[in-house]
């Protein structure tokens, strides 16, 4: 009898593993089970889905050659026999047998495996609060949910919505509900910034601020504390207050699905996911697992990692395919990388955020830059804001976060440090990272290189300031007389600031500075100010050499002044 | 005294060394020499103020904050000191001094340094051919050439152009003529390609067929004999033919200019060029050189690499600012990354192209991919194509080059291989690569990733096929009876193709294989095209396993086909 693999859970890592270990042994069968009559989706895409940009579900099920991804497809295309509406509901593994259930007949029967694959995933994480059972709270865990929240957006049922938890489905979910229906949406978030531990208060800040110019409210660090109404939800109580809601979307992360893993005496994590080997292989050798429902480990320091993404799962998946066939592939510790899409911003990152570096017991600072994404003279460009986190000690780069218009040329920056996460990259791999220059795509020192030097200089100590956060408390305290702001502008442009600040604003154009530097006090803070950080950091190295003792140069300036949301 | 710095060249690399310096050594005092009166500007604009997408010259030589980069900017902004209009003629180590002249008034000094740089950077390389001495035959070699050749082309001087040489700048410029100005262009070059050794032929036959759609002309594997005019241009006579030109322009590369080196007894390379350690430093350890004078190493393979970009310039010059200043920073071995902008499209690469690849005597092959580049089911997107370059015994990856219309999503994936480069990365490298992942940016599955899984399943065997240059060539021969050409796409997609060739095209979904493989011939190459190359690779697998032994599938499918220009 030929080899017989059996994999549980048909969306993402399942199906790729089934069928990439099927293209190398075309000679054996492999069994796909899953609970669902609806599998091997995009999870991904659901919030696009609700938004309309996708306009039919099974788009998300179908390959790009338009088939759906159903039992005939995988059985002629694929030669993978699927048993959906099917649950695994135990591992025999001294047996080799998964037992199955057919959740329709409830017929129960035994598969036997040579090989088996545990792709379970994740479930949405439920709040356990009162009124979360009602009518019209949803969650995103799969394609059901998804058809419902939409049918019912179309139908013109909602007006309000609130969403639960600011990571990348609540925000996405939030742009889909606000920018394409029109609902009013409010996002409630126990953390005190959007993406927490993703990036920086301060990125995090700039998002929220485009977010809420197009219409989506925020309720940050507050907890919910109930969902209420007749039957329907009509409205969420937070620890704050409370907002009408005839929709609620919880998104407030997954839990892996190890039950059956840890049941059949699996090697899990105390706090949920199912460990795995680099070949991705549990501590069965017969049976492997990825995707949602396992740990990894984290390229930065080595530590568990729960990343469930739909990409891990399909990388992962093809590992194992592979290694069921017996070859003897690794996969690599996880950089972290991320992109969100947010109206016309995008933010991404990889890597470890500042707040997760300093947890991670670095002793870390960051960098934050605002450049053109190509050539600053060519016509079409967006400003870019990168974040680079460093570690003092070693100069290794911990991460990168960024926030622009310009996604795609973001994302392209971003993934050049994805790339190295694993090689442990230092500041000066990054400062002469050879990217493709042209000026319709790069700057010939290119924001990727610069913000590099930039993280180079502030360790050297050449380099010191502070980002909006500062400023804005700086501003804030403008009345204590322990601060002069100095904008080393041309006059023009820091003039429309001297005249509604005649007290508190100064201006001292920085080729001035020579001539100039003995107006400034040398018993105050000297608050350097240009248009994106670049003059400010050459008034300051100036002014060091000058003998000035307190000298800060705001990195990213005004623009990021601006972004930030400072009231000034 | 304070210590002096002298850099000869202000162009790219000398004015970033030169304030790089001064920010790090405020005490110190720097002085760059250019013999031009115009310095300190982004050359590789050129083409975009020819084009009139950057309308004003000046705008190449102002900074992000519209101030021009000229000798008071230096003085006042950066403390540095310029001579312009000035030349070096003669460098005596011994003593440590240049020796200058002014090119206005004649007159002859000398200039005590304590360390020199050099940043003579390059000429354009001139053809010495009958008649380059002609009225409107131009280079593109600096600002005065770029000045010159606009002023004609608004005023409206010229209605046919011709450019010698089909590299980056060559391209641009045909761009420029043609796109913006209506100019009727056509571009000679002496290889049978566009961008010879930059990409494969595949590659640069879509982008020909691309600009030829757009209304240029080529003349490839074609030599100049000789540009004939009556004072001024009148037509350029090739190996092959003649055409009409009143305007030509000569981008055949260019020439390191290390004269000044050479003649004071540095280490030059016997090829041209000015010999460099990895801190930039020359054979004199008083004398740094970089940019687009200086020979440097191939990441890939070891060899001496001319690299002449504005992007090398810039972060070498920031090195040698650092070096001069005491620091030790080295500058890694070089990628070889670069892009070009044709019209609509944009092409890419970063290591070495295959010819390069096999000629630097690896045992390489490649492997090409078509693929939209983010999620397909995202409504706006791009077909991107890949071509890998992967060394057979070591899986090394050498190399990746693409074509897409969408420019920043490619850049972004040359990225992220770009910075793998001086790792030797191999397959699993970028198999594995954790790209950020979100449907408007990327693939779940990557098309980054697909890419190297592509060449995984090249070099095991189990994909085995050709691209659309070897279809073309199967295709010509369709009559000997030696090929069946094998659709395996659904029946409405091939049907056309079956009405327009009965006799030739053949169609079997893939899915139907299993059940009706009988009906194909055995003792003829099967040649299985579908749309992008997937659908053949697996139709592939399964007639492998069904005892077919001349089995091929066309990477790239019909797209690229297509894109490629065969007749069909």
């Amino acid at each position: 009898m030929s080899e017989h693999v059996v994999v549980i859970g048909a969306v993402a890592l399942g199906p790729k593993a089934a069928c990439r270990f099927k293209r190398i042994r075309q000679d054996a069968k492999v069994t796909l089970i899953d609970r669902d009559e609806i599998f091997s989706y995009g999870g991904c895409g659901i919030p696009y889905f609700v938004s309309g940009d996708v306009s039919d579900a099974n788009q998300l099920r179908t390959t790009a050659f338009h088939m759906v991804r159903d039992e005939p497809f995988f059985h002629d295309i694929k030669g993978v026999d699927v048993l959906s509406g099917t649950e695994a509901t135990k591992i025999d593994r001294a047996k080799k047998q998964v037992h199955i259930k057919n959740l329709k007949s409830g017929a129960e029967s035994v598969l036997d495996y040579d090989q088996l694959v545990i792709a379970t995933g994740a479930t949405p994480r439920k709040l356990n609060l009162p009124g979360e059972e009602l009518e019209n709270v949803f969650y995103v865990g799969n394609m059901h949910d998804a058809e419902k929240i939409k049918q019912g957006i179309t139908k013109g049922k909602y007006a309000k919505a609130v969403v639960v938890g600011a990571g990348f489905i609540g925000l996405e979910m939030a742009e889909a509900f606000a920018d394409m229906w029109g609902i009013e949406t409010t996002v409630v978030e126990i953390f005190d910034q959007i993406l927490p531990r993703m990036c920086s208060p301060v990125l995090a800040k700039m998002g929220q601020n485009h977010m809420e110019e197009q219409g989506v409210a925020f309720k940050l660090g507050q907890t919910v504390a109930s969902i209420e109404g007749n039957g329907k939800v009509e409205k969420v109580v937070t620890s704050d207050g409370e907002v009408e809601a005839d929709i609620v979307i919880v998104s407030a992360g997954v839990i892996p699905n190890d039950k059956l893993a840890r049941e059949c005496g699996l090697d899990c994590s105390e706090r949920g996911g199912i460990l795995v080997d680099e070949s991705m292989r549990t501590s069965d050798s017969a049976i492997f697992s990825g995707g949602d429902c396992v740990i990894i480990k984290n390229a930065v320091d080595g530590s568990p990692m729960f990343l469930p993404m739909g990409s891990m799962a399909n990388r992962q998946g093809r590992v194992i395919g592979s290694n069921l066939a017996g070859h003897s592939e690794t996969f690599p510790p996880a950089a972290g990388s991320w992109v969100v899409k947010i109206f016309e911003r995008a933010m991404s990152g990889t890597g470890m955020s500042l707040g997760a570096a300093r947890q991670a017991g670095f002793d870390a600072i960051s960098v934050l830059l605002i450049m053109a994404d190509r050539a600053h003279f060519y016509p079409e460009k967006d400003m870019m804001t990168l974040e680079m986190v460093v570690d003092k000690a070693t100069r290794r780069v911990l991460g990168l976060q960024g926030y622009s218009a310009g996604g795609d040329a973001m994302v392209g920056r971003i993934n050049a440090v994805a790339a190295l996460m694993k090689f442990q990259p230092k500041i000066e791999d990054i400062s002469n990272l050879e990217v493709p220059y042209s000026p319709p795509f790069a700057s010939a020192m290119d924001v990727l290189n610069a913000i590099a030097n930039m993280a180079d200089n502030a360790i050297s100590g050449m380099n010191h300031g502070h980002g909006p956060d500062t400023f804005a408390e700086y501003w804030a305290n403008r009345e204590s007389g322990k601060f002069c702001f100095l904008d080393v502008r041309e006059s023009a442009d820091a003039e429309p600031f001297l005249k509604k600040y005649p007290e508190y604003w100064h201006n001292i154009p920085q080729g001035e500075i020579p001539k100039r530097y003995e107006e400034l006090p040398k018993d105050k803070k000297l608050v350097l100010v240009c248009n994106t950080g670049g003059r400010s950091y050459e008034a300051q190295v100036m002014l060091d050499a000058l003998g000035f003792e307190e000298v800060h140069n705001t990195q990213g300036g005004m623009a990021v002044i601006k972004a930030y949301g400072v009231d000034i």
